[in-house]
Formats: C-alpha cells, sequence, structure tokens
C-alpha cells in the first residue's frame, strides 16, 4: 500500500500495467482483476427515520460533532480544537481514496464547504486574501472556458485527421499527401461544381499505378489496397490501446456515468489515456469499421476536464467537485460531436449525470458554447456549419405521417432491444471463452470481413457520418446521389409544368440505391454487434444512427412512391397532389435514426433536442418526439437497461441505477452483512488496541474500512475509519514521530487511557475518524434506493435500537446491488467492485 | 375544523371571503390573515449522523416500522396488520393538509409508491386490474396532452382578445366591432403591402366622430376616448379580481415558487382564479398599463394543470405527484409565451421547480410541445409563427462588439438590482401605509397616469410586445418604421451602388425616433415600478424586455453611426466598411432585453435558451450569454435575490432557497423550540389522555401537529400526530364509533392499557400516527439547508443523545427561516406561514 497521495492521472502507469495482463477489459469486467472487498461502499436506503444522534460514548459531548467532523476531514474548524489549515495537506494522502473505491460525497462536499468558509473569512483580512478569494470564485468558469478551447481543438484535429486517413485508403493527393481528397480537390482550378469530387489532383490508388481509372484490374487493386488500409488502421489502432492505455477503448460512457457516480478509476481520464484515445480513434473510425467517434469525444472532453482540474486546488483537492466540471465535460462531448451545446447540456443532465447542481448547468452549457465555437473556427467539414449533419427540409408533415414515423419507433425500439441483448451476449462469450485473449486477431478479423464487404457496397464504404448526412438529405433538382436518381418531369409529362421539386416517380438509380441500402442496412447491423466492445475506441450514436437512417429512408422512399401513385387513395387524398412534395424521405430517414439511437441509449429529451438542433426548425420536432417515445416504450418493454446501463451491469460496477426501484421491500438486516454464517465483523476498539494489532487486523481483512467501537465486550459504536488514512497515518506516525513502535497503542478516544509511564507514547487517531457514520437500525425497511442515493454515503452501521448504539452490522452499497441482483433472479456476484 | 375533505380549487369562496377583506395581498403578505403557528414544517439541516433508528418504546418492535408507516398514510400494508385499501380513503380527509401549511414530501411519495407497488400486484390477478395498471401508467401522459391543449388554447384565447381590447381604445372596424385592428384590414382588399395598417373599414373614435382623421379635435377627442378605455378596462379588472378571485393578482410566479416547494394555498390554483385571471389579464393587458402577459400565463398553465389533476385519481389524491405536473405546467406557460418550449422546460427546471425528476423533464417537455403547436394552429399573430418575436438577423457580430454587449450586461444588472430595490419599497409603503385600502383608486391612478403619458409617444402608445417586436426587427429597405429613417443611400452618393443594407448614416426620422425612444424608456423604468404588485394581473418579462429592448435599440444606434463616420477609425477598421453591414442594431435590442431581464429574473440558462429559441440562429448566444452573465453578476453584488424571491420574503412565504447556504454554523439546539423561557412543549402521551384532553390541547394550542411520547414523566419520543388528522379521527369517531365519549382513552400505543371494565371503550388512534418522525440530537451542526431539503420533511423532533429517544424539542422549516434572517440581521418575524 503506497502513502503517497495518487492523482487520478498519475495512475496511468500502474494500472496499466496492471490491465496489460488482463484483456478482459471492454469484454466486460476486470475479470478477478480486483476482487471485491465487502465494505467501503454507499448505500441507498429508504426509511422512515432518520436520526442525526452524535456518538454517545465519547465524552464530553459538548465538543460538538461539528469541529470533529472538520477535523477529520483534514479542515480546520473555527472551535479551539482545530489543527491543521485547510488550505493545505496536513499529511500526504489522507483524505483521498483507493483505486476501484467509492467515494464519500458528504466528506467531499463538507470539505468544500469548510474551505469556502475558510477563504471567505480570510478575505477580509487582507487585499491578496482578497484576490485569491476573487480568483478561486472565478477559477470555475476559468476551468470551463479552457475544457471547451481543449476539447474543442481536440475534437477538430481529431475531425480533420480522419477525414484524411479515411480518404487515405482509397487514394492519394498528387499535391501533397497530407490532403483528404475534398481538400486536395478545393484546390483544384479545373473542378466544376458539379464535380465537387473529381479533379486531377485526387487519383485513386489504381489509377496510380495502373495509369487509368477504368477497368477490373484497377478496381481490385483499389478494392485489396482498402483493404490493406484497413487492417493497417485497425492494427495500430489495438496494438497502441494494448500498448499505452487499455482503459481508451470502447466509447467510455459507462464508465463515466460510474465515475459521475462516485467511483474511483484511477488512470480512466489520465493524459495517457487521452493521448491515445485521441489517435486510436483517428484510427479506429478510419479503418472503415462500423464505430463513431461521438460516443469517445464524450470520454476525450472528460479526460481534457481531469487534466485541467489539476491546474486548480478547488478542483484537484476535491473529488466531489470534480465531478461537477466531468459532469460539464461531458456536454461538451456531445456538444463537439453534433454541434448541439443545448443538447449536450441536457444529455448530460438526463444520461449520465448523477449530481448536477444548477450551478453546473450554466457553466456546462457556456463550456459546451465555447467548444461549439471553437470548432466551428477550427472549420473541420469545410462548411462554416457548426452541426454535424445539416438539414433543411422545404415540406412541411401531414397529420398522417405519424403512422409510418410510429411504426419507424416501434422498429428503433425493437432493434435497440434486440441489439442490446446481441451485444450483451457476444460480450459475454468473448469474456468467458478464449476469443477474449486474442483481441488483436479479434479486431483484424472483423475489419477484415467489414472491409471485404463494405467496399463493393458505396453506401457501406462511405464512412458512417457520410451515409447519415446523405440520408437526411432532401433531394433538390441539382442533386446528382443515386438517391435522387428520380424520373425528371419533362419524362412524364411533356408540358414541363409544375413544382420541381414534387413528387416523383423513382427510376433506375434509385432502384438500385434501394437495394444496395437494404444490403448495407443488413450488413450493419449484424457487424455492429460483434464491434461494439472491442478493443478500439468506439462509439454507438453513429452506427445506431446509420440503421435507422437507411430503414427511415427505405420506408420513405417507399411512402413516396405509394402517394406519388395513390394520391387519389383513401389517405392520401386531399393533402398529396401530383404537383406537390408531399413526403420527405430525409425526414423519415431522420426520424429513423432517432429511433433507433433511443431505442439502444434510451435517451429521450437530450435526443430530441439534438435532433432538433440539427434541423433548427421546432416543426419536426413532433415526429422526432412521437419515434423517440414510441421507440422507448418499445424497447423497455423487452428490458429497461439501455446499451450502457447493461454494459456497466456486464462489468459489474457499483452503479445505483437511479430510476431503479426495490419490487420487494425488505429490512435493513436482511441486507446487511455479516450474515449469521459469517465471521464476526473486523472491528477496531477506541483505545485498547496496539498499532501491531490494528495493521495485523488491516493486513488480514480486504475491507476499506472499519467501525471503531468501545470495546470487544461492549460493541457501542464511536465512528468509522477508512483503510486508506489508516494505513497512511500509521504509515505517517512511524516515519516522523518518535516513539511509535508495534506496541504503540491505537487511541481513538479523546482521552487515551492510564497508561504505564514507561510504555511507548500512544497513537492518537481521532482525527482521521468519521465520528459521525450514518447509521441505521436493524428493522428499517428499505423501499427505494433514491432517496438516500442523494445523501451520496459510502455505507451505513446498523445498529440496535434498544441498547444504545450497539453495532449490529455494516451496510455497503455492494451488498445492496447484490441484494437487487438476488430479488431481480441475477446472480448476485456479477457485482465486483465497492 | 372542517372534516370534508377540501380540495384545492373546492376552496375558492372560503379563501376568497378571507381574502375580500383583507386588500393585502400583492401588496406583500397576508398581513395578520392567517397568525403564524410554530410548528408543522419542512426543516432543512445538514448534519453528519443520520440514525434510521425506530421507536423503541413501541412493543413489539418486531412489526416493524413499515406497515406501520403504511398504515398511517391510510395504506394497506402487506402484512397482517394491513386495515385499509391503499386505492380508497378510509376517512375522508384524513391524510390531506391544511391551508397555508407545507405538505410532507416523504409521506406523499411513500403513498404513492405503495399505491402502485398495490395496482402492480392487482394487474396480475385479472384483465380489468391489468387495464386499469395500464390506464394508471399513461394517465401522466394524457393528463399532460389535456393541460398542453387546454394551456394553448387559452393562450391563443388571451391574446386574441388582448389584442382586440387593445385597438378598441383607439378604433373600432366598421365591418364588425370584433375585429382587431389587423384582422380588419386582413379583410380589405383596398389594402396595398405598404400600408398594411390602414384601411378605410378601420376607422379611429376621433374620425368616425368628426369625419376626419386630421385635425386637432380629432387627435383630442382620440386621446380622451382612449384614456376612458384605459381606465374602463383597469376598473373592470381591478373589480373583477376582488370581486372573484384576489389570488388573480401578480405574475404568481413567487407563489408558484412556493406551492412547488410543498405550500398549501387553497384556491390559489382553482377554477374561479383561472376564469378571473383569464379575463382580468386581458383586461389588463388592454388598459395600457406597463405590464405584460407572459408572467401570468405560467400561473394560468398552472391553474388548468391543477385543475385537471381532478380527473385522475392517481393525481388528484397526492400533492407530490400533483407538484410534478404543476411543475410542467410551468414550462407549459412559458412556452406558450415565447413559443419557446425548451426554453420552457429549463425555465420550469431553473427557476420554478422544487422537486424536478427526469420523468417530468420528459413530460414537461411533451406537454410544452403540445401547448406550442396548438397555440401554433389557433395563430393569434397571424403569421403562423410559433414565436412571439420572430428575429431574422443577416450581418455576423464582431468580437469587439462584446464590449458594448457586456455594457449592456451592466446596464441590465444595475436596472435589475434597482429595480428590485424600489419595487420592494414601493410595495412595503403599500402594505404598511394608507394606500393598500384603495387598491382600486390606486390602479385607476396609475392607469391614468399611464395613459396620458404614453398616447402622445408612439413607442409607450403601443403594446410592450409591439415595442420589442420592432425594437429587435432589422430594418430592410422596404421598411416605413420611423426607427429606419435612415439616409437612402441615393442621397449620400450618386453612384448609387454598394450594399443597400449597408450602414447608412441617420435621417430625421431616426433621430425624432431616437427621442422618442429616450423618452419612453424613462417612463417604462418609472412606471413599472409602481405598477407591479398592483392588484391586477401583471407580469415583468415584458416591461423589463422593453426597457431593455430600448436601452439595446439606443445604443445600437450609436454604435452604428460611431461605425459608419469612424470606419477609418482604430476601433473599426478591418471589420467595418462603407458597404458592409456591420452593426445590428435589432441584435443590441436583443442583448439588452435579456440583460435586463436577467438583471430583474436572475435566469441564466433558460433565458439564454429563450432568446435563442427567438432567433434560431447559434450564432447569437454568445452575445446573449454576455449579457446575462455579466447582468446576473453586477446583479447578485447588490442583492442576490431576484424579483420573485424578494416578493417571497415580501409576503413571508416559507421558502427555503436552494442555493443559500447559513454563513455561521448552528446546532439544531440553538434553532429548536421551545426556548428556555417559552412554555413546554405540548406533546401528547401515548396511552394516558382522554378524548376530552386531547380536544382541550389541541383548542389550546395552534401547533399543526405533536409529538406523542410514553408519558409525562418519561418523555420518549414515541410518534408524531398531524393536528389535521387528529382532530378528522376523532371528530369521525364521535360520529361512527360508538361508546366513544370526551372521557374516552385516546390510544397510540400497539395495546391499549388495562382499565376499568365499566369504562368507555378506548379510541385506537395509532394508524394516523407518524411512527418514525425525523429526529436529530441537539448537539447536530446545522450547516447548509440544501442536503435535508432533499429529503422534503416538515419538522424535526430533537432528542438527547444520551436518555434514549427522550424529546428534548422540535424544528420546524419556519424556524430555520426566522434563524436565517436572524443571522442576515432580518426580522425574524417577517416569516408568516408554516
Amino acid at each position: 500500500m503506497s502513502t503517497v497521495p495518487l492523482e487520478m492521472s498519475d495512475f496511468w502507469t500502474k494500472s496499466g500495467f496492471r490491465m496489460r495482463e488482463h484483456p478482459g477489459y471492454c469484454n466486460g469486467g476486470f475479470d478477478g482483476l480486483h476482487p471485491p472487498s465487502d465494505d467501503d461502499d454507499m448505500v441507498d436506503i429508504a426509511g422512515a427515520t432518520l436520526d442525526f444522534s452524535s456518538t454517545d460514548d465519547v465524552p464530553p459531548l459538548s465538543s460538538g460533532v461539528y469541529e470533529e467532523h472538520q477535523s477529520r476531514a483534514g479542515v480546520n474548524g473555527t472551535g479551539p480544537s482545530s489543527l491543521m489549515d485547510p488550505l493545505e495537506d496536513p499529511v500526504p494522502g489522507l483524505g483521498t481514496y483507493e483505486d476501484f473505491n467509492t467515494i464519500d460525497w458528504v466528506r467531499e462536499k463538507s470539505k468544500d464547504r469548510d474551505r469556502h468558509r475558510e477563504i471567505t473569512k480570510n478575505s477580509r483580512r487582507s487585499t491578496a486574501a482578497l484576490l485569491h478569494s476573487i480568483s478561486d470564485a472565478f477559477s470555475g468558469w476559468l476551468l470551463m472556458l479552457l475544457v471547451g478551447l481543449m476539447a474543442g481543438a481536440l475534437a477538430g484535429g481529431i475531425d480533420i485527421a480522419a477525414h484524411w486517413l479515411t480518404d487515405m485508403k482509397e487514394g492519394i493527393c498528387l499535391d501533397g499527401f497530407w490532403f483528404s481528397h475534398e481538400h486536395c480537390c478545393w484546390k483544384s482550378s479545373e473542378t466544376t461544381f458539379k464535380d465537387r469530387d473529381r479533379c486531377p489532383q485526387w487519383q485513386t490508388w489504381g489509377e496510380l499505378i495502373t495509369g487509368t481509372s477504368e477497368g477490373a484490374f484497377s478496381y481490385i487493386l483499389n478494392y485489396l489496397i482498402y483493404i490493406v488500409w484497413a487492417l493497417f488502421f485497425a492494427f495500430l489502432a489495438v496494438t497502441l490501446v494494448r500498448a499505452f492505455a487499455p482503459y481508451a477503448c470502447g466509447s467510455g460512457i459507462p464508465e463515466i456515468k460510474t465515475i459521475l457516480s462516485g467511483f474511483i478509476i484511477r488512470g480512466y481520464l489520465g493524459k495517457w489515456t487521452l493521448i491515445t484515445k485521441t489517435v486510436t480513434l483517428v484510427l479506429a473510425v478510419s479503418s472503415g469499421l462500423s464505430l463513431g467517434k461521438e460516443g469517445p469525444l464524450v470520454h476525450v472532453a472528460c479526460c481534457c476536464a481531469n487534466i485541467l482540474c489539476h491546474l486548480f486546488t478547488k478542483y484537484r483537492k476535491n473529488e466531489a467537485k470534480r465531478r461537477e466540471v466531468l459532469s460539464a465535460a461531458a456536454a461538451v462531448g456531445v456538444s463537439v460531436a453534433f454541434g448541439a451545446p443545448i443538447g449536450g447540456v441536457l444529455f448530460s443532465l438526463e444520461e449520465v449525470s448523477y449530481y448536477f447542481p444548477l450551478k453546473t448547468l450554466w457553466r456546462s452549457f457556456f463550456a459546451a458554447l465555447v467548444a461549439a465555437f471553437t470548432l466551428r473556427s477550427i472549420n473541420p467539414f469545410g462548411n462554416s456549419r457548426l452541426v454535424l449533419f445539416y438539414v433543411e427540409f422545404h415540406a412541411p408533415w401531414h397529420l398522417v405521417e405519424l403512422v409510418p414515423f410510429i411504426f419507424l419507433g416501434i422498429f428503433g425500439g425493437l432493434w435497440g432491444a434486440l441489439f442490446i441483448k446481441a451485444n450483451i451476449a457476444w460480450c459475454r462469450i468473448r469474456k468467458t471463452t478464449r476469443l477474449g485473449r486474442y483481441p488483436i486477431v479479434e479486431v483484424l478479423a472483423v475489419t477484415a470481413v467489414t472491409a471485404l464487404v463494405a467496399y463493393p457496397n458505396s453506401y457501406t464504404r462511405m464512412s458512417g457520418a457520410e451515409l447519415i448526412s446523405e440520408l437526411f438529405n432532401d433531394c433538390s433538382l441539382l442533386d446528382s446521389s443515386q438517391l435522387c436518381g428520380y424520373l425528371q418531369p419533362a419524362n412524364i409529362s411533356e408540358t414541363g409544368i409544375g413544382n420541381s421539386l414534387a413528387d416523383r416517380p423513382a427510376g433506375p438509380g434509385l432502384f438500385t440505391a434501394l437495394w444496395q441500402l437494404a444490403l448495407a442496412l443488413l450488413f450493419k447491423m449484424l457487424i455492429t454487434v460483434v464491434t461494439f466492445g472491442m478493443k478500439v475506441p468506439s462509439g454507438l450514436f453513429i452506427p445506431s444512427m446509420a440503421v435507422g437512417a437507411i430503414a427511415g429512408r427505405l420506408l420513405g422512399v417507399g411512402m413516396e412512391q405509394l402517394a406519388y401513385y395513390n394520391h387519389d387513395g383513401l389517405i392520401f387524398k386531399g393533402w398529396c397532389t401530383p404537383e406537390a412534395d408531399c413526403i420527405t424521405p430525409g425526414l423519415y430517414a431522420m426520424v429513423g435514426a432517432a429511433a433507433c439511437l433511443g431505442g439502444v441509449t434510451r435517451m429521450t429529451v437530450s435526443l430530441v433536442v439534438i435532433m432538433f438542433e440539427l434541423t433548427g426548425g421546432l416543426e419536426y420536432i413532433v415526429p422526432l418526439m412521437a419515434a423517440a417515445m414510441t421507440s422507448k416504450w418499445v424497447a423497455d418493454a423487452f428490458g429497461r437497461e439501455g446499451i450502457y446501463e447493461a454494459h456497466i451491469r456486464l462489468n459489474g460496477y457499483p452503479f445505483l441505477e437511479p430510476k431503479e426501484e426495490f419490487e420487494h421491500s425488505s429490512l435493513a438486516v436482511d441486507v446487511m452483512r455479516p450474515r449469521r454464517s459469517d465471521p464476526p465483523l473486523a472491528v477496531l476498539t477506541q483505545d485498547s488496541m496496539t498499532v501491531g494489532g490494528v495493521e495485523a487486523l488491516v493486513e488480514s481483512t480486504r475491507y476499506s474500512g472499519f467501525p471503531v467501537v468501545v470495546s470487544q465486550e461492549s460493541p457501542r459504536l464511536v465512528g468509522f475509519v477508512l483503510r486508506r488514512d489508516l494505513l497512511i497515518s500509521i504509515d505517517n506516525a512511524r516515519k516522523r514521530q518518535d516513539g511509535v513502535v508495534g506496541a504503540s497503542l491505537v487511541v481513538f478516544s479523546e482521552h487515551p487511557p492510564a497508561q504505564a509511564p514507561d510504555g511507548p507514547p500512544p497513537l492518537r487517531l481521532r482525527g482521521i475518524m468519521d465520528l459521525s457514520p450514518f447509521t441505521v437500525t436493524d428493522h428499517t425497511p428499505m423501499t427505494s434506493p433514491d432517496i438516500f442515493r442523494k445523501l451520496g454515503l459510502r455505507q451505513f452501521c446498523l445498529v440496535s435500537p434498544r441498547v444504545t448504539r450497539r453495532l449490529l452490522g455494516i451496510i455497503t452499497k455492494k451488498d445492496i446491488l447484490k441484494h437487487m441482483a438476488q430479488i431481480a433472479n441475477r446472480d448476485p456476484d456479477s457485482i465486483l467492485f465497492n
């Protein structure tokens, strides 16, 4: 056990090494890596009685819990018992947490409050202190500004690099290899508006080698080089992830949800994870795998925020304050991913965050805006647009169309539920069979299959974002896309009159496109299941939206043709004349995309707001809302978990879903440890254990904290000590304090007991003890986890209601989660961490 | 004391009568109306220890708190002690609350959870029960739909009626008196595009009488008739408010905030308030007073929601569930006021709501959208626009312009702070002097002054919304508005080349407009202070925005002229050429409006989002945000309260601001009642008081609840009984149960004590007792009100930590508020209610 304070991002090597030996991560769980210990947790109990009683075995009581509570957090009180300055660390590492443990929100918030009070008090004394107080107050805003700038800049860089490498698979720019296809042809003077994408400077590999773009040989050459590049990028990505930061794989959102709920995963948001994730994200996207960069951008933004937190003492030293910043960073991530700042803030509020005070809302919004504008000034899409998919529809929708929109919602819900089940099953196979031992082989195999199948079909060959963009697009007359391969009005009637954007019959080009799209839909649906969860950074937003957009566009074109050929039919009569533009297939694609994304993630408000920000028209919110609602209801019927919650459960993180409620009511005594058959609870006594005894007890158990009682004979609860604080303090005392040996008494009471005068001086550790651990009585009902989740506790001590504060046992968050799993007929041992 | 259950909206007559005799309301406080009692409240204490202990003086303990807890809420438990069906009321009125009291969130939520569990359990038994379960699950959505439809329709009606009556002051449509000016001229075929507002069918009163629109006589006639109409409308409004629903005055937002925090004000959201508010709002707006209809629309929407709640048992019977619906209704109100559904939801979240679960977020959004679309299909503005002010700007803004934007923010903050201070001072004068006794005279006087001063100036004569709309507008070439009275390019240079929308020098028309605007600014600033708080419905959004918009437009035109004449100057060089349209005065007006509204209400995110929804362009968010932020910071420097919080405090409502923290830390014992000098606490004993004794105790005190102890000699806490439940139960027992007389024992313990066999049977009231009141020990620190606010308690009982559960005293929310007022050197007796 190290006594050096371990900051989140400093820890990458240690956890990196650990992880490297265990490639199980991203396959569901750090199997056997961190054996679970049975305490040290946050618990959620809903009971009827709260009793804020202080410890009544600790004379004198009038010293008050308050100062004690402060000093245990290493913080100066106003009373005479103050020992330390709240702005300085007394013992390095005291008050920090171990890896894979849950923080104590109450302690962190109390620490921050004390710190704030101290600064305010000082500010009246001198000008320097006043300046310090002002700079402290504005440091939150400055931090948000920096997070926004950094995340926006990184997102811009990722966009540009991914564009360039994606195009690299197909060809090269003769003016310079560092130009992407689009960039290359911008510079060309020979490009006309019609053929924006064709210019002599850009040559496919086949063209470059054979000298001609025609012929089967050139095509096969292109095909092969495409696959080779894809394999190379994928290999690079998976190797870098394995070598530098195993945490860089996946989308990161399940872990960020868990971290925001108060869990500690050191290195998950560190600098090496950031660098590796940024680089490998570009490679993974460029390899053509069916994954998106939007989810991982949330992880990237959170890494930026965590690293920048180190610049400000206020955030560096307080895990609760840091989580406020991380919540805002999650908003920043979505803001730069879609160019939707308001949607990003609501995403953070609805989907990711745990503790989201109003102050954070306002700051998140600020950071999200800064990031969006930074991204726009980098202008990676080359169109000065803020949003990822810019859509402009011309025709309004009709009420009857709600039927197909709801149908798309049902499709999205079904696909979402099915996807989650299939993906979790596949991840479980990966986790339990030999497959998990060969992540590189797995990635290469999936990449090879993807590249092989994707190349011949233009809709799978293009990147997910391009595909969605094309599907959302409304056909204009100039459009050369296959999807707009309608017969021209002139072909139909010789008059040539009528609205040129009116519904038209499908031509052969469109039929080809539809076939290709149907195949692409099938392929995307299958390959995404095996792709998400591999050891490369991979987001789910884009693949889900792509599936939905294809389905929606197919339905939309179908509806359009139906309307064209049956405009006098019962359904279309009155609103669909042949001259009018009555069905917009692009809108169907958009609704389908929302439905599928909703089915997979179970987002609601944030999903609709993100989509609203893409179109900018309130008009289209109703279809989006109808689809998102239907999709959520349908998917919820098959299982209430979204993909992120499912992965959290698969990995065994201690995450308590705020929406969940106990179906059956239990009493605290049913959930408590130790059980009747277990060995008795490991406890410390307040003034009768030696340093050696304490060390032996700590060594022999894996608990993260120990209750302190009066004595073994009179097990009345006095306080609670965290394992980490205990070890650090003893270690520190042995180094600095003279005379502390193994035989020294460890004293938690205020006055040490009378001792032999020749004995070693006692080690007084009252300062690190939580004098007022949260206690419940054994018959407290546990109805809803929600109300006590708000208190943010680590554990409850159970005391007897009859004998004053007789300690009976402990309940940790893990115990609650195990109990809930048991009730739901799931394996209680699937909860791994504390 | 009535035993009939009194629903919120049924109570209008009673409270109406009460209020009629006391015109103090809307002047700040129901002075002396409801004398404060000293208990029955919600308390917010932050302590370190929570002890969920059950009552240990009640044998046998193993019966568990849980079933007991259920049965006290009139709810069936699963255990053998179940007595009642949770879906039926056992005793009418049991479990409801008295007027001007705070609800017990924990009890309400527990009731709802039990109800839900019961329905789920039943649904497995029969198809009918399953259908009931499904309809119950969807009733929330149905309710939201109805609220949206009703509020949208009402808002549309109010818009149309207010338009019509406002125009009525100036003239009449010859085709039918029921047409507004605009409507009248739509129908006219003689109207050209240029003179949309002039048509022969519409005649001013002077024109109608004198036959000509020219001449001083006609003008004076118009002037006089304008004043007469204004006085008539105002008189009607104030008389109707006084006669039918005194609660209909003001904006309603302070009271709704208080109601959402758990306070009961019967009749405040009832049907008579709704009808009166709707009618008088139209009249007040039409009278030309400096007030808006946007704030009161929130009240109207909440009334709709409260009335519609009566259709669904789930919401009718549960105060906590009903408050979820009311939170959504607040969103609906803003949604219809501005056509900004997302802004409305964020307004509800940020500004109004107290308890806002994610489920409510999604439902609010749904309701807000339905309402917005209902309003649009009514199309009251006649332009198919959803938003109140539709703005389209052409030119981007430059970074240098942030300086004037921040300047506008400072102006808004200063004005906001000043306005709050002046308005509160004026309301206090009204409250304490004889002025408050003549509300009709006051309203008529203010209306007369407003009409007299406003008529000659066209910018004050037009309605606030029209003024803002004109100020936000960007000048196009065709614009005939005085504000666009620039010299034409042809006048400047003979070339006539250049962008026709480029900056131009101001012409005489514009100078006149600027003078008029400056006078209008001064007038609006003064008159709004005395208008807000009168006994008519009055909103603050529009007047605040108008002040800001005028200031912004003035600054904008100033900047524009500066740029035109100094385009080679240091500041404008590089981005402001003479041919370019570089300054948009309309944007300045918008930024100013946001700044002033922010200064008055201290809204942040919702303000910016509402403004964003008006423009639809993310580009202009940065100026808005800069102004809103500056404005809030500047205003906060003068006092942290927004106008709504200031009015809450003025009225003495028991509202605990979530943002507030205790500056000094106190112990529970310092806040507790009774004080040392007070008479001892009024308590009930568990099995030694008679019905007569209990009644005498209840009669002699005004407390809303009583602790139950073992006996006077052994004051150990057993439970807590609410006054209302106690009275209703005794009354009910006397009526229905044989043998209950004054000498009957009232028994709260499980087993009645041995009694003389010939005595009357005991009255067993264990069912209505809260067996597990929240308790704290006397030395619990009270640091932050926030963490315990979340628990939603009514009161805490103080117990001794040494002697098991010895009752020491009680802390109510009022005690906390008084304590906070004392610390802040304010009058603690300003807190009036429980």
